[in-house]
């Protein structure tokens, strides 16, 4: 079955078209400009494709709910062009196809669940350490939603102790964004993180905070597998020193699966398979 | 139907005849001493009852995987009497009934949400703040289950300026717990909780531990309810004093449902409540 499924950024929405299988046949990217343009870009690619069904995973706040009038649709952005932007409901008229959404962060959980690092696993939890910190979870084959969806990348966490960085969260300043994403990284340090390999200090402090969410994580969900992707992750050694610093903080109160911190098996996919398994469920 | 339930706590055992519907019709509460006297009388009681299933809400650890071999089965417990002990199976082969079980806090949050302060929203959290602190949660229907179940009550959270206490927990001093549950409230204070009445000082540092943590549940977890029961919710106001503090380290970051925050509804009937939802599902 031809299916399509879009990854919905910030900067930039990757589309592409695969199968039920996860399997991706092509895939092109447009910048994220305004609704119009990008939407118009996103719209000829997929014009000629006879996808029978598309998947979204979405930057937020967006609404997840498939029952309400406003499904699809995105919050309360600071991408204020995008604020208030019907983005599941333009694409289900233009396209006529049956289409389902969830986050961005959401739709990855789902692609390494199904096809990634946690296929083995009967739950697991995506996080993302990047521009911005989130992340997503599948809990009894589904992925969390509620009242809306989950922002897990604003936790309090408890400052390192030789941390005077402010924290550039401007709602907290200093949650768990604020302090561990690549930008307060950044403006902590002088450099962005790729430039700091050589600075330990930089990846210890990094993987104090960044153990708190896994341990937060790892409390309130119970995940048996967490995936650890995005740009900051791209340290070598990190996962491993998250590790180390989460056992510290536990204290063995809960076991912990083995191999439980992973890098996304998808690579830089797991949002667009996720997409394609959203797709796949689209009625 | 004719359904048992079973509210298995540490210092006591709450036994219940009732219906499907959540009706609770005769109950008896048998002290927890060793797993043979327990047992045996929580046996008699339901001896000529003519259950047709029973559910349990256990303390923990406890094995919840309902296709694991050691399904119901108590973990490491510090009542070592009671590790290892296999209590959905004596009771299943018992009784001879189909027997569900799940966390004591699991089993308040779905009873909770079929039929007490939850039964409109689509999701919740049921927390508990009494000898111990612990949460259960819906998502999606069913309770929140993976590699094990949550143990949502050792989050690390920021300490208070004011407090020099140290914190109770035996595996992390300063956690939720260690800081926030009753045994906490008195070894700082000096005084039971409940004698603490007139100092604003104890409430207004409690509510700010507890806003933390429904901070994390809220951002994990979005539950469309969040409904705080134990002892130490006894205390008049509490609710508001935590929705305040929760208010103020939000900053309007994720918009928070009316009435999100609720005292039981079923008063100390959520446990037992719930369990005879698992009954009513165990095959
Ligand atoms: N190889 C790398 N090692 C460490 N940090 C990196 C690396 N590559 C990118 N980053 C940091 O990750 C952030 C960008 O995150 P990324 O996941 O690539 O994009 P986004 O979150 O915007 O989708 C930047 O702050 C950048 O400094
Ligand atoms: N009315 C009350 N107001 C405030 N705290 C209370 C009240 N009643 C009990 N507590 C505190 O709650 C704790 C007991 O919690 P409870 O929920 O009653 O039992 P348990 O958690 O053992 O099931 C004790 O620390 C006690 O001091
Ligand atoms: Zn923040
Ligand atoms: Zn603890």
């Amino acid at each position: 079955m031809r299916l399509g499924a879009i990854e919905a950024g910030g900067t930039k929405f990757v589309c592409a078209v695969g199968n039920e299988h996860g399997h991706v046949e092509e895939k092109a990217s447009f910048p994220t400009t305004n609704p119009e343009e990008t939407l118009q870009l996103v719209l000829s690619f997929f014009q000629d494709k006879r996808i029978k069904a598309l998947g979204i995973g979405a930057f937020g706040p967006v609404d997840v709910k498939a029952d309400s009038p406003t499904y699809g649709t995105i919050g309360n952005t600071p991408k204020l062009q995008w604020k208030d932007y019907a983005l599941l409901a333009v694409l289900k008229e233009k396209l006529g196809v049956p289409v389902k959404l969830d986050t961005d962060v959401n739709a990855a959980a789902l692609g390494e669940y199904m096809h990634g690092a946690a296929k083995h696993a009967g739950s697991c939890l995506y996080m993302t350490v990047g521009t911005g910190i989130g992340a997503g979870a599948i809990v009894n084959g589904e992925t969390v939603q509620g009242y809306s969806h989950p922002e897990m990348g604003h936790l309090l966490i408890r400052r390192h102790p030789n941390d005077a960085y402010p924290g550039k969260c401007p709602y907290h300043s200093d949650c768990l964004e604020g302090l561990a994403a690549g930008p307060a990284i950044e403006a902590r340090w002088g450099e962005q993180a790729q430039k700091l390999y050589q600075q330990e200090e930089v990846w210890r402090m990094e993987a104090h905070y960044l153990a708190q969410a896994i341990m937060t994580y790892t409390l309130v969900l119970s995940p048996e597998k967490i995936i650890m992707g995005g740009g900051v992750m791209k340290k070598e050694g990190l996962h491993n020193m998250v590790q180390q610093e989460l056992e510290n903080l536990m204290q063995h109160y809960v076991p912990l699966p083995d191999n439980y911190l992973a890098a996304p098996g998808l690579a830089d996919n797991a949002g667009i398979v996720g997409a394609l398994m959203l797709a796949k469920d689209a009625h």
